[in-house]
């Protein structure tokens, strides 16, 4: 019999098999309307049968983020999505038998990894009042650490990390040889970056993508940021062309157009300040912090609401364990779209009274 | 100081610095043209801004793939060009110290994942007359063997292998605890295929890719097949989205649409012909077997010529050592393309007395 790798062998793996087409998508924090019509016909005009069938160029659009990022090229590599940055950072940083840390509940995939390259996996739970100590992950960076994650703000939790607990937990990886990445997918809905620290610190790493915000889940494409010596280790393990050339083609668009970030931004922020408004008004238990989403404590049964939402083609996603059993998750967009939204739960929900009124709220 | 990977530490690679747009591209066995404009059209006009901002959906195109090639979804995972299916049979399948076994030349990037993995690497050698002696690489298929990777039909050399023959290698593979791939990336072009060996082999994977003759290298997608213990474990170590979903849509509609493989392969067949004949008239010794390329032995130094071509926005690739030292590899496509290459090559050549007329033609 041949030989398979013992970390991948017995991996267990959530795989995705939805069909999404027509509903209306506020499970998994993308973009539920996507790129205006009028900047997304100017991309599409610029692609041509002979642009596809050509191998991707990313050296444009390096040079594009490193001036973005006020870095250098040499600090940036081009990833599939932060989904092939995590990858890469394992596959490079992840020395077999040592640690990740990160805090629970957060996004799912950095435990997959941590699996997939024979890691360990600490995770420090947030407290009652979903805070998070600094003081706990501090204490949790060892000699058997190799990799801190820290998504920032963090998801499904959308709390998020000042600089002086960043830079903390940076000195303290390099004390013991760890590599920290913090990943920034919810940047730009939360403005804040330490970005500018990957010059001072050569065991950190920034995460950026393009399926937030700018709206691309579909096309795959992110990028990371760190000291020229993590960057060029993680360029070693890259395939040649791992990311296709639309997505380069509407990312260098997005980077040189300021004003359309600007406009996704507050389309964004003002159908999740309206959400929020509505589920605080009828009594709801809700957090509500930083990032493209909003939780809520729902009247009945989340799995039953979660179910009924569907069947009205409104799609988000419940918690059944820890610290968030029972609330929804519900990624935020244009209001029209939270609209649609709010619609669906006051039928699903109507009739119910609310069991937690009077709690405090989380915004 | 943080923990680098040994294998990656040190590993050499060739970064991709190309600016191509507007060049005849016949360096990458890309098509010089791309699809049909009619095709291309109607397929981006499926294409939106919500569409782009959701996350891949690969089972309907899985479903299709898996109806073209006459086998099961579960024999089939789709992934971003052949790149990434090659790093996925390493990291599965890719034991640390044993040995790679491929021929040589062939695929660069074989020799890259072998060293990336902390594999060997044993290549047999092309005989004089540009053919591989089979029993060469059953004799090298022993025990420290883990991967054998054969590209059929073979690149830069487009000689195949026959049935008879990776069927010993399959064999002869398992009786070791081998992996092989047969890598398909010339598909259609050359119409045999390996394919339904899957069936009867629990060691075989067969790479496709639509970078070929579909004409979509800049979109990143291909497919590995193989019996569904091996595709299992390959898709355990798959990030959730490898693939994006243009790559996803354009590949659904070509596997619909049969004519429009029919058109491809007819019209670069036309153009590989013309332009065989047009070298061998001129006396080239001409190396044109099965694959979208064909090699020809310039009067001038290669480098000089590729040089000198390049000036005038027409790129090939030479060969600097092995038995195609001093050979230059043209990608072929439409006769219209075929006839600037051959123009610009008169320009370059033309003044210089062929030296090796009355050589052996290998057509």
């Amino acid at each position: 019999m041949y030989y398979v790798n013992e970390n991948i062998k017995d991996l267990y793996r959530v795989k995705f098999h939805d069909e999404r087409a027509g509903v209306l998508r506020l499970d998994m924090n993308e973009n539920p309307e996507g790129l205006p019509r009028q900047f997304f016909d100017s991309v599409m005009a610029k692609i041509t049968p002979e642009y596809i069938a050509t191998y991707p160029e990313k050296d444009r659009l390096v040079k594009l983020l490193a001036e973005h990022n006020d870095t250098a090229c040499e600090n940036i590599s081009i990833t599939a999505g932060s989904d092939e940055a995590m990858r890469l950072v394992f596959q490079c940083f992840g020395e077999q038998g040592k640690k990740l840390l990160t805090v629970t509940p957060t996004f799912e995939m950095y435990d997959v990894y941590a699996k997939m390259f024979g890691m360990k996996h600490a995770a420090i739970e947030y407290k009652d009042d979903f805070s998070v100590d600094i003081e706990d992950i501090l204490q949790a960076v060892d000699a058997e650490t190799g990799i801190v994650i820290l998504l920032n703000p963090n998801s499904p939790i959308g709390s998020t990390y000042d600089e002086a607990a960043v830079r903390k937990v940076v000195e303290r990886a390099a004390l013991v040889g760890a590599v920290v990445v913090i990943d920034e997918a919810y940047h730009y809905f939360y403005q804040p970056t330490y970005m500018p620290l990957i010059q001072e610190y050569d065991n950190l790493l920034i995460f950026r993508t393009f399926s937030k915000v700018f709206s691309m889940a579909g096309l795959r494409i992110g990028y990371v940021s760190g000291d020229a010596a993590l960057i060029g280790y993680i360029e070693k393990a890259e395939s040649t062309f791992n990311v296709n050339n639309i997505a380069i083609l509407f990312a260098e668009e997005i980077i040189r157009n300021k004003e359309l970030a600007d406009d996704l931004i507050e389309t964004e922020r003002e159908g999740r300040q309206w959400l929020a408004a509505r589920l605080r008004e009828a009594g709801y238990k809700t957090l509500a912090k930083e990032g493209n989403f909003v939780l809520f404590f729902p009247k009945k049964d989340s799995q039953a609401v979660v179910k009924e939402l569907k069947e009205k083609n409104v799609w988000v996603r419940d918690y059944g364990r820890g610290i968030l059993k029972g609330w929804i998750r519900v990624s935020t967009g244009a209001k029209s779209c939270m609209e649609r939204f709010w619609e669906a739960l006051q039928e699903v929900e109507g009739h119910v009274p609310y069991s937690n009124a009077g709690e405090e709220f989380y915004f």
